[in-house]
């Protein structure tokens, strides 16, 4: 896509639908690692180098949203902005989105210091959420909040993925599905407060097709981070 | 102040002890312009080109603590950190710091408009705090954290500081005067935090050191800010 700076801007309607194209077209659902595992195909080792893996992108949530208030300039926008933050990482009596990650990991018998040792993450996983963190450090914070709109596609997901493994993966104690019971109220919140975001500060046509690029982006971290998983625990592979 | 990679760390009272001389002889309570505010020395003008500049220096404070939590790798860290934000920007019915900030220049007879103009900020103020945020994203964390610890001597300052104005210019009207109010509670208690988190991460004697230079940074950073207050907003001139 060429930007432009002499074209008009799409409107609101264009602009969210060109949005939403980017996640009927590129977002993780589709990835043949994520068809297997909604259709019950995943061996057990296959699910916990998932779960395992992910816990890198889980981790690292908090620190790309707190780079992204300290580059919002407004209090305003911190001020919505930064519940993201203690949700992932508690406080007082809630322990938060990234304990809750942990605790699906123990569930589906993974240790915790399995989970917490850096040292097991697969390198392509690594690069690509390192990559987004850097992505939210570097760039425009508009393109920041842009990248993190794929949350407007994972409302669906997250409920469907407590069905899915409670009907093909059941040894996975259902305790550990409390990360996804939090989500389903959080993320479409998230969505529509980053999209509200998104569409009144991406102005003109150049805004625009940097926001379009930048959720493209993002859709790109989640599907590498599933090509390095698939890649690395083949059907035959045991890397948990 | 070279720091040696061979010197054996300094006892945690010892290091304490340098942390807390940095204050005594450096700290801007010193400052000639801070002694003319206490003696009731300054005219309006004054008082109120202080409050006009500091606040680029209040506005600031959330931006930094936000690239510290982005910076702090342990969730504890950050979930003992990330308070500082919301009390600054407020959350809910609590209008936070800034706001009182800008109650209190509003008190003093300052308009809204004027204290939200970037444009009235004195270069050398704004090189302070820049400098001070730059540090904070460019020093290890460690470093960042250690150049907080001027809330180590603001609580006696700040309570001191209620007093001065209630008595010496009491045509700030006392609604003016919450900022303070709200500092005295919570500047030592993030102190204390601070300080348990720089004693526990600098246990090499170069980590020390390092320690105290970001608080020897620190307390120049808020010197120069009122070397360009005192210097801009003279006696006989009219800043604000």
């Amino acid at each position: 896509m060429v930007s432009s700076v002499l074209e008009a801007a799409w409107t609101a309607a264009d602009f969210q639908g060109r949005l939403q194209r980017v996640g009927r077209e590129r977002y993780h659902d589709k990835h043949s690692f994520h068809l297997k595992m909604h259709r019950g195909e995943l061996s057990r080792d296959q699910v916990r180098c998932w779960i395992l893996n992910r816990f890198y992108y889980q981790k690292n949530i908090p620190i790309k949203d707190a780079i992204i208030v300290s580059r919002l300039a407004d209090r305003e926008d911190r001020r919505r902005w930064i519940h993201r933050i203690v949700e992932h990482d508690g406080a007082g009596g809630d322990e938060g989105g990234i304990e809750a990650w942990i605790k699906l990991g123990e569930a589906a018998g993974i240790g915790r210091s399995t989970i917490l040792d850096e040292s097991n993450i697969l390198p392509g996983v690594r690069f690509a959420v390192d990559a987004y963190v850097n992505f939210c450090r570097l760039k425009t914070v508009h393109e920041a909040v842009a990248a993190s709109l794929t949350e407007l596609f994972a409302g669906d997901l997250i409920a469907q993925r407590i069905e899915v493994i409670e009907r093909h993966y059941p040894w996975i104690k259902p305790e550990g599905l409390d990360y996804f019971r939090r989500r389903i109220s959080e993320a479409p919140r998230d969505a529509r407060s980053a999209l509200e975001f998104v569409l009144s500060n991406a102005s003109s046509r150049q805004d625009q097709e940097k926001a379009v690029a930048a959720l493209n982006f993002k859709c790109d971290v989640l599907w590498s981070l599933l090509d390095a998983v698939e890649s690395a625990c083949g059907e035959s592979s045991r890397c948990v």
